[in-house]
């Protein structure tokens, strides 16, 4: 009987493999080589290029994962986690605790005829919705004197009191799509790329070549820089180490070389931004030259649509040199939320 | 091309069937008919029945998915969703907004150099883990004059300010599984079942054979009742109908059957709760029988180590008659945390 | 020496009592009868009619008491005070513990060596600005499509994400001046005004003869409608009783009358929102007259620079039938917060 | 008629004068010399030493105001401002803005029929109630393996969920009293005191003696460091002046004989936590020593039920050699919290 399922399984490997090469020649509904996506779905759509998953494209990624073996994407929060200082700091606090219930007595038809005692935890929180790991809504960055998002929605149109009105993260679609890590840091022999460390679409060709991948277009690209090895259990960052490391991340040349001529409809890292910081010093040559501090962000979500994966952990895919998997995230449905957060994203190979 | 994709299509379907079948038999680790689970799984252990996944288990359940398709389980939450009215309130506010940065001038050197007038959107969020589309962590519900949960883990050894310092929701697996909806409400033949309506394991029974489903060990299992179509865009429920049939849920012993007879691996429904609530009639009897107000609780979370689902909409796959699926989940990883909450889990098929 | 001490005693009084008198004749700075105040400050005001205290007027203030008694005019705010919907709810939460700081362990540095077994209490607080016993300031309310409040600061120029940057609550001054409370309730021979009872200028004339009392400019009026004496003792309004006398209060004649007609200085009550709020019925005909939903806090905040006092508790003043007192009150110093909350305003006499 | 004001009003201030030399001698309720307070207010007893004060108590200090000038010892607040690490951070964020209102639209019935477009401001507070200008409460500081505080209070009785239920700051009466000054960092030639400096008794009574102050029982003592003249505009202490400065404080020895020998009914100062705290160095012998690493906490707020003030900005008294005064203080009344917090109390001249 064992030989029998094994057998069989080798069989239906061998259909599947086939199966999705034919899936992979599948042209994009709108994407278009040299241009990517843009504003192109309809000026009431908030979903960008996501909108290219459909049954097939899923049942695709589904498809190759040969072993069910799950890696968690995600990394631990809680107060002491590195973020970004402009975004507001976190607490997670324990709201009711068994004896505390008991002490308040604010519940007694619940606390009395309760001989086995039973009470309960619950947690008040107290978080940013840009902390951990994170999706980025198409509505994150806004740019213009108009502050416009992703498809021309206009603050005076869409913004709100509690977070925003379109493209927010309960907009952003579950996520089932064939994965590629590209493990730049190991292309190029460190153990996390040196502070404002500028990755060019050189390093990602170079990278995918030696650890002989190719991207589809379709694709959530997810760029390793290793920053992510010392977030440790909770990224405390006592010693800096995630800081330092934190501003490498790809240029904008590299935004458009993935996302127009590769086809990459998620594009994430393992920092807290994905692009490319300079030092100090090369700041203000920089801003000029992009009219941005964040001309990635600018590039992708507003302009192309295109989501932004943030703070991905990339080590454990690194370590077993798992390149290609299936990639599955679905953000919390809190409306207004701008990013989905504390994500854990799942990579099935 | 296409002819022969077809073919080999219904060919691995039939194959990955077979192979699911072979599956099925195949043993649970710890599971004891007739016993369920309990505190098998070693002292220190903080994941309960979620330990029988395997690689072998994921695959199978992946391999299940035939098409592809998506159903969102998570329902949307904000400031005015229904909860249980002793969790703490919640707010999605509005953090730092293009108009605001501009104004408040607090990082000039983020605007400065800027003619892109390139802003942010982000949130602060105020929030119970209790809200919304939720798994119950096994640290929510504690038992005894020693305030214990799963597996022993007592307050006064692991108990904090900031939560619960075992069996968090960062404990909470990635969950990749054969799910099964149990459809109580078409087999009642109501909209949505009565307010404390008791499902009984002859309910269960009655509806599994209509809609013609099996459950096999380590299934994740949903039950509706039909609460969740009253949810609307946010579930504000002015009309107290979410409130009115949210009462109704298993009885101890559907609980126990699903996880003793059945080897239920996770059970969940379309309620706040999950279990029958009495009228305030029947309170005090029903206490004074099960010495606790929410005995389902006591028993799946803190005697069996099974996690609990709850506001799982279970909508959609009702109206496509879904009953059979992979069930995908992911928690927010906020640590001390004690449920996963607002959720989207999802069902492929 | 009692006896000498008493012969005193009476001297000063009867002297404090000349020079008091010779007080309320003095001039106030900007007001003028007939007009009350406006944009009289110069153009970077924030302080309003609260300019209007001096030393000397302070000093009268101070010396009109003869007997040190207090009266604490606050009233005590929880999770379930009473407050108007559209603000953002409240939690008090214990945040460290004495168990739980032991337990957590996260600061061994501080309980290292602490044979004593110290520990402490804190707790992280959730709350709006605008709870309990208030002083509303000139930032709370806005007008026009500008957008602005007291002495034309506009929203574009002066708002931000942090509150607001002018007429904050910081620039609120201590307050020490004569009070006087005008107990319309009682002149109307009621225990709480009924519900959208209009307080006119009449009444408070009927109420001030009544008592035997009068203003003088400079004054702190707060104007009694009794709703507080179902405030309990956390205004958890489980009957409706709050809610439904919430609404009595002054029109905007009355309003008028106490500012241009006898240089009102603050306005206060013991609601919260101090005016009139119409029937249902009569709110279409009501806001087409004076063309706002609160006509009266236009007038105040937005166009004399005058203060509101909300849900001052004049409860054992009325029983007391103290009408005259000094008035001491002062706000919390957190920038950007539009009013002064949970207050509690001492009445001496 | 002016000159005639001023006669009388010198005769006024001589009388007073007399009157408050005699009150002063008047013995407190409970103090004794040597021993101070204690437990000897009743077992009930949430107040401890601020029952000393009484009508005439407060008249006295009332009627030592010669000028009627005020000084306001709060300090001002934001997310930014010097705050023990171990407390909660804080956020103040714009809740309702008018141009939110007004785009979010959720308020419909408020907002239409609204010609003047009148919309409001309000803010949601995040914050500890340890910040800024503070009182400690009774039940803020607790000893012992049963974690009691004042009076015996212990946490299995009156400890719960949401704060404290003996000794909240809704227990700390309203404060009108004799306020003195005591300039220590002028006494001793400092801008501000060293860092880890120990205030002696010694120090105390050079101070009073060079500023010519004599205590009186049943004063508010209020010590300067000259830690607050690096507050600035609200706290931000980028260079760590605050931090240095802010560990210099009186010892236990003063603050016994501060209460035994002198009758300080509150005793507070410009620092964080008042008390002397040692070098890093020299740490582990003092808490050998005092068995405690609060021990001024210890005996002030637990054993001698005296309550502690923090961050008293004494800046502008120093300035102006202003030693004696009447200290106006009054609580935020929220429930559950443990201190009261971003005070601006009244020093009176």
């Amino acid at each position: 009987m064992e030989r029998m399922k094994s057998t069989l399984a080798i069989t239906v490997v061998l259909l599947l493999s086939f199966l999705s090469q034919a899936a992979e020649t599948a042209n994009l509904q709108k994407w278009q080589k040299g241009r990517g996506w843009g504003w192109v779905w309809g000026k009431d759509d908030e979903i960008g290029s996501l909108n290219e998953m459909t049954d097939a494209s899923r049942l695709a990624a589904l498809r190759s994962v040969q072993q069910g073996k799950t890696y968690d994407l995600g990394v631990t929060y809680d107060r002491n986690s590195y973020k970004w200082p402009g975004h507001n700091p976190g607490e997670i606090i324990s709201f009711r605790t068994p004896e505390g219930v008991k002490r308040q007595g604010d519940l007694p038809a619940i606390i009395e005829k309760n001989s086995s005692k039973t009470a309960w935890h619950s947690c008040a929180v107290f978080i940013s919705d840009n902390v951990a790991t994170q999706i980025d809504g198409l509505g994150h960055v806004t740019k213009g004197n108009d502050d416009h998002w992703y498809n021309g929605f206009r603050e005076r149109d869409w913004g709100g009191n509690w977070g925003i009105r379109k493209c927010d993260a309960t907009t952003i679609r579950l996520i089932v799509a064939r994965g590629v890590m590209i493990d730049v840091a190991t292309y190029k022999g460190k153990d996390a790329l040196d502070s404002s460390y500028e990755i060019t679409p050189q390093d990602l060709k170079g990278a995918l070549e030696k650890q002989q991948t190719q991207l589809r277009p379709g694709d959530v690209v997810l760029i390793r820089s290793g920053t992510l090895r010392y977030w440790g259990e909770t990224g405390n960052d006592t010693e800096g180490k995630i800081k330092t490391h934190d501003s490498a991340g790809i240029n904008l040349d590299s935004a458009k070389w993935l996302v127009e001529q590769n086809g990459a409809m998620l594009i994430g890292s393992d920092t807290s931004g994905l692009e490319y910081l300079p030092r100090d010093e090369d700041t203000d040559a920089y801003r000029a030259k992009y009219k941005s501090f964040i001309p990635v962000h600018d590039y992708l979500l507003v302009e192309q649509g295109v989501h932004i994966g943030e703070f991905h952990n990339l080590e454990a895919l690194a370590k077993d040199r798992v390149y290609e998997f299936c990639y599955i995230c679905s953000t919390a449905k809190i409306k207004g939320t701008v990013a989905g957060f504390t994500l854990r994203p799942i990579a099935l190979k």
